[in-house]
Parts: structure tokens; C-alpha cells; sequence
């Protein structure tokens, strides 16, 4: 093989649930030898967050940032709600902000830039004539009890991981909303009324067109309706999946200049559906991409994901240029998570097999995370031909995970 | 990373057309920065064909059968259409079937089982009216002027493919109808009649509306319909795509038992759409899968591909269990080409970064190529981690290729 490889800005991923990892290669039988949906896969996703602790879960996590690194992500949106213990308690005193810092700690070790989405989740859901959930014993994990709690421990959790980034540059503080699922309107308008407005914010929205119909039955609006009616629409703002959505709901994110986080091979793996991609962007979205589960870590794959998804639900290819996909994978996500540009890079091999013969400005569609030869992120090499350069191959971080913690294997 | 492996059966390429692995990574963008459709590509992959001579194609499908041995296909179901001279002048004497050898000659020296679906190809398409197209320059290599000449130079053809075999049992003589748009009523009729009923028969079917529509214009019907009344339909044939098909024409292909031929990566490059996969299987039909164009050649991207499109386009997981997106890779595949089991496996790592902690079962949706370790066909080691034992890296066949050949880069 030739040993020619292209320079190349390293992508960003905009969506990351961690722990979800555990869960890859494990959902796709049930027990009467089908998978059920969405929501049955939820059930599972639970059991394994129930499990937990914040030293498990930096061990976890420090092979779920490795592997993205060594795949060629140089930053990490963390979508992060698992914040308190298995109880529904904080953790406190020396062990304060235990599952936050797990996390930043882990992305430390990976050289992987970390903006932690730190999530509010109040309430258990919404059925389906729009009624309110109780929080179920897991979600009690995810529940700092109202929006000034929320706020406070935020707050606080900023402080934190400054000192533990002490400059370095990797680790900084983002906002979550769940979903309209979690929060209800009134905490919906608390959060935009109180939330630091210079901080990125995500959201899940619209992923099912079960949360639509819930949404529409509680309280006679779309969830980005009632994201615009709180006054939390605009461009420090990033819609997760944004799959289910109305003419008027496009128009919405796109008059406000949100980001929008597509996550091809989860909305694939989870049976989603294929979002309004070309019409956000030509609304006046701006488009990013997240692996979201980890279903596969590969952000060529999620790339071509992107245009694969448009080109089925349209019958036209080219529905996005290249540079496109290009720029959603790189400069959409360092905008989504407020991130600037530091000529994080990649060399990706233009001899391989798989991309010999290819336009270079056509690789998203032709290479994979095999091809990446270097990852430099923050001006250090952090990988090299899927090793990474100090904690060695992805998989015997998972070997050791799943040893010293068979209740999750 | 640990060394385990699992012992699985070789996947089976069902529908491959070589020489397209010419246009990978360069249709992705057109001069207006669009990519425009399947018809418009159609001209690129034409433009591909025509300067192809069997010295150029054997070099050319050579490294491609290399590519997909290391990928861990077995065997390859090539649907060949590229038979005389770019006069449309047919190769005679000792060049006689010069095309069809370059290819049989390239699976021998990449040790891949062939089945050269030697294919019939008459007539230029149907205009939207209905009416027949004349050949173009390029198609007047593909046609070999009447069903009887086809029939001629087929038999022929399989008489020189069993001499070059010499009985090492990797070279095999199929046949395919290229589409109701290539082959007028009374000739489908006529292939009905005169071919070897033994011999597997692939065709195109309905992988495009425009399709549809110009065979209901023509004829009244829709081109599984024509087939039945031809006196096609049955458990020998295998339809390629069958991507926009009525309840009618669902049923009838399940009920004649016959084979599928899902491309899923080909179906979403070219904004095919996602065809009724489960339908078809529930009806009676024989799923197989093919890697098609060759916009990559991973047959693991393939399986999951075929259980993805049934996510999307149904909202629900697990759609096909394991067992039998697994089963649409080796068995159907080997039912559709005429092949017997003669137990080509690999060995698949399990514990990569990618793989660990996935169920066996499951690894057809986690696993990559990269994943695989060893391929052994007809009972020989031929690849190893990507590296082809007795031809090497594809990448440096290809980089020969492309230099020897300017004229294709």
C-alpha cells in the first residue's frame, strides 16, 4: 500500500452517550428472536446505566474516548445525564460531581476534547394522552428535583472541571435539556430564563413520532413548537436527531440558525427514520454529526451516513456536496458545542484499497476509519493506525472493563 | 488486542459488476456541485465501460476480486454484460471471448469461486412512452444481436470456461437477463425456451421507478408481471434489487420461491430507495446480498445494511434476526449462484475495539472487514488481515492498474 496520506480537519462528534457502548452487539434478539423497538432497546440502555459507579464508569468511559480518538474524533459533545448514585442521591463532599468528573477525567486520558453536555431531566416522560411520568427508579439517577437544582449543581460542576483542566484546554461545560419528555414547559422557560446564554445547549428532539404525538396530546404543540414558545429556539442551540418534523417546524430551527445533530447509524440501528437533513440546512440549520450509541465509532461512516439517508428518502445522489459533509463533520460540530478551531488534524491514507482511485474532496464517501493513518488533537499525536499512542489499542481498555466488571458483560 | 476468533461461514457476493470500482469516489459531485441521479451516473459508468480490453479488465478485476477475498467474500456472482469490442465486434479466434476469460482468469489468480452470469442485452431501454430505445455506441458492446446468438456464444463460453477450469471447481457458467428494459417480450419468451434450465438466471428488477413506469407504458405490466407471463419466474431466478415492487409482484416472486438480490450499499449510493426485503421473505423469496458497484467491499456493511433499510423504513428493531442476516450473506447467496457448500469460512476477531463485548451472533452488526483475520476458499488460506497470500495488498494491484492505465484515473 502506499503510504500517501491526505491532511485532513479532524471530525467532531457531536453526540455521545458514553455508556451506550455496553450496549453494542447486545440488543439485536430478544428473547423471542426479535429486537423489539425504540423503546424496548430504552429498557436495556437502563439496565446497564443502573449499574453504574463513577470508577467503572471513567474506566469505561477512557475506552469509549480512546476508541473514538483512534477513529479519528477530536472533540466529544457528552449528552450526560447519569449524574447521581444508584439511589438517586448526589454524590458529595470529596466524591461531588463523581459521574462528571469520571467522564472528564476519561477524555484526559483519551487527549480527546470533552464539552460536557450536562443534562437536566425532571420528569419520567409523557404517555401517550400527554400525562406526566414519575421518574422510575433509574431515571432517579438523572433528577437534580427541579431547575434550580439543575442550575446549582451546573454551576457548580463548571468550577470543577476548570480546575481539573487547569488550562489545558480540553475540558469545558455545556448545557442539556433531555428532551421535552423530561422538562415541562415551565422548566423549559426557567432554563431559558436562567442558563448562562453564552453556553452551548443540546436537546433531544423529535427522535420518535411517539414523543411528537405525546407532545401534541399534553400540550397542543410540536416539541420544537413548544421549544420556541419557551424561548429556548436560536443558534446557541443544537436539536439532536430532529427526525419527525413539520414544514413549520423546519422553517422554526432554520429561522433560528440551530444546530442540528443527525446521528445516521443510531437513527439506523434504533429504527428512527431519515430526518429532513437537506431541508434544515437550506432553512438555515446548521448540520452536525454525533455516533450518539456507538453503535460503530467511525466518523466516515456517520458522513456518508448523512448523504446514504437523503439519497434513499429522495432518489437523488449529490443531495450534499462533499465539502458539505465535510464541513457538518468538522466546523458544524465545533460550532454546536462552542468549540474554536485548533487545526485538529487527521492523515488519512489515499493508497488504501478502499480509497485509492478516489477525488480527494470525495473521501466521506469512500474511506473509513481504517484509512486514518495520525489523529493531532491540541498539537499532540494521539494516535497512530488505530493505536493510541499512550493508552495503547482501544481494546484491552475494554478487556479490562469487562473483567473487573463482569456485571456487565 | 486479544488474538480470539470465531470461525464463520464466507460470505457470498451475489451481484457484482467489476468494472465499476472504476468510478468509486468520483461521481459524488458534477460541475454544478450536484451529482444529479442514477441515469446521470449511468453515463459515468458507461463512459467507465468503454475503454475497457480484456487485457485492461482482467488487470482491472483482478484487483478487485483481490479486494473483496481480503473483505472476506468467497464467491462472486459477476453480472457480465461488457462482451465485444468497442466496435461491438465480437472477440474471435484466439481472443475469442476475451472479455468473459479476463474475468475467469482474474478469480483464478485471486482464488475466488466465479460465477460469470454471462448476461443477454439486446435492445437500448424503453423511452417513458414505452417505445424501444436503439443501442448506443457503448451498448453495442453488451448485445449479441438475437436471443439465438446470445444462446450461441453462451454455450460456447461455457465449454472455454470448464477447459480453464481444468476441474479446480472455482469457474462456473451462469446467466443473467440484464433487465426488461434490455430484452424485448418475445425474447424473455425465447430465453425461457432455449436456456439450460440448471443454470441460475440473474436479471435486474425494478431497481428504479422510471422502470416501472416505461415497462407499464410498453407492455401493460409491471416488469415482475412480465416475467411471470414469460415464463421466468421460478426458484433459479434471482432478482437484483426489487426495490419498487406492487403487493402483486411481491407475492408472485415469493410464491415462484426465487432468489433476492439485496445491494444495500449500491440501493443507498444510488438513491435506489429501500426495497420490501422482509416482505419478500415472508412471501417465500430467498434473500442474498450483493456488493453491486463496489462503493465499498465489506460484507459486514452489507448485512447490516439489509437490516438497517428495514429499521428505517419499518420503526422496528430486529427486523431480520442474526440468523438469518447471516444466512442472506453465505446460504442465499450460494442458492442463487448454483453453488454447493464446500465450507469457506473465516476468522473473525472478537475481541477488537470494534467487536468486544458483542454476542457472537450478533457480530454481522458490529464487526467490520477490518475484523477479519484469515479467509480460506475451497480449503486454501488466500488472505490474511487485508494482505491477499499469493497477490498481496490490492491497493498496489490497483495502483499498477490505474498507472499502466491513465486513461481510467
Amino acid at each position: 500500500m502506499s503510504t500517501r496520506t491526505l491532511r485532513v480537519p479532524a471530525p467532531v462528534n457531536a453526540h455521545s452517550h458514553a455508556f451506550h457502548r455496553i450496549l453494542r452487539g447486545r440488543t439485536h434478539q430478544g428473547v423471542d428472536g426479535g429486537a423489539g423497538n425504540f423503546w424496548t432497546w430504552r429498557e436495556q440502555m437502563y439496565a446497564a446505566a443502573a449499574g453504574l459507579t463513577p470508577a467503572a464508569y471513567q474506566q469505561l468511559a477512557t475506552a469509549v474516548f480512546a476508541e473514538m480518538v483512534v477513529n479519528g474524533y477530536s472533540a466529544v459533545g457528552e449528552f450526560h445525564y447519569l449524574h447521581h448514585d444508584a439511589n438517586g442521591l448526589p454524590y458529595a463532599g470529596e466524591e461531588a460531581h463523581g459521574m462528571e468528573l469520571a467522564l472528564a477525567r476519561a477524555a484526559q486520558a483519551a487527549g480527546i476534547r470533552l464539552v460536557l453536555l450536562d443534562t437536566c431531566y425532571l420528569q419520567g416522560g409523557l404517555d401517550s394522552a400527554g400525562g406526566v411520568l414519575e421518574l422510575n427508579q433509574t431515571q432517579r439517577r438523572f433528577s437534580d428535583g427541579d431547575v434550580s437544582g439543575w442550575l446549582a449543581r451546573h454551576q457548580a460542576l463548571g468550577a470543577a472541571l476548570a480546575d481539573l483542566d487547569a488550562g489545558q484546554g480540553l475540558l469545558s461545560l455545556g448545557a442539556a435539556i433531555h428532551s421535552v419528555r423530561a422538562v415541562s414547559p415551565v422548566e423549559l422557560g426557567q432554563i431559558a430564563a436562567g442558563l448562562d446564554p453564552a453556553l452551548p445547549l443540546h436537546v433531544h428532539l423529535s427522535e420518535q413520532p411517539v414523543e411528537n404525538a405525546s407532545c401534541q396530546a399534553a400540550y397542543g404543540l410540536s416539541p420544537t413548537q413548544l421549544l420556541q414558545r419557551t424561548g429556548l429556539l436560536g443558534p446557541r442551540l443544537s436539536a439532536v436527531h430532529a427526525t419527525h418534523l413539520t414544514a413549520e417546524d423546519i422553517a422554526a430551527l432554520g429561522a433560528a440558525g440551530a444546530g442540528i445533530v443527525i446521528c445516521p447509524t443510531t437513527e439506523a440501528d434504533l429504527g428512527d427514520g431519515i430526518g429532513p437533513a437537506r431541508e434544515l440546512a437550506d432553512a438555515g440549520a446548521v448540520l452536525c454529526l454525533g455516533s450518539d450509541q456507538h453503535a460503530v465509532l467511525d466518523p466516515y461512516l456517520e458522513q456518508r451516513g448523512l448523504e446514504y439517508g437523503e439519497r434513499l428518502r429522495s432518489g437523488e445522489r449529490g443531495r450534499f456536496a462533499p465539502a458539505e459533509i465535510s464541513a457538518a463533520a468538522r466546523e458544524g460540530g465545533l460550532r454546536s458545542l462552542g468549540l474554536k478551531d485548533n487545526a485538529d488534524h487527521l492523515l488519512v491514507r489515499t493508497g488504501s484499497a478502499r480509497t485509492i482511485g478516489s477525488r480527494t474532496a470525495q473521501l466521506p464517501l469512500t474511506a473509513t476509519a481504517a484509512d486514518i493513518a495520525e489523529v493531532h488533537i491540541n498539537g499532540t499525536l494521539v494516535a497512530s493506525d488505530g493505536i493510541h499512542t499512550t493508552l495503547g489499542d482501544p481494546a484491552d481498555l475494554y478487556t479490562a472493563f469487562f473483567t473487573e466488571h463482569p456485571e456487565f458483560s
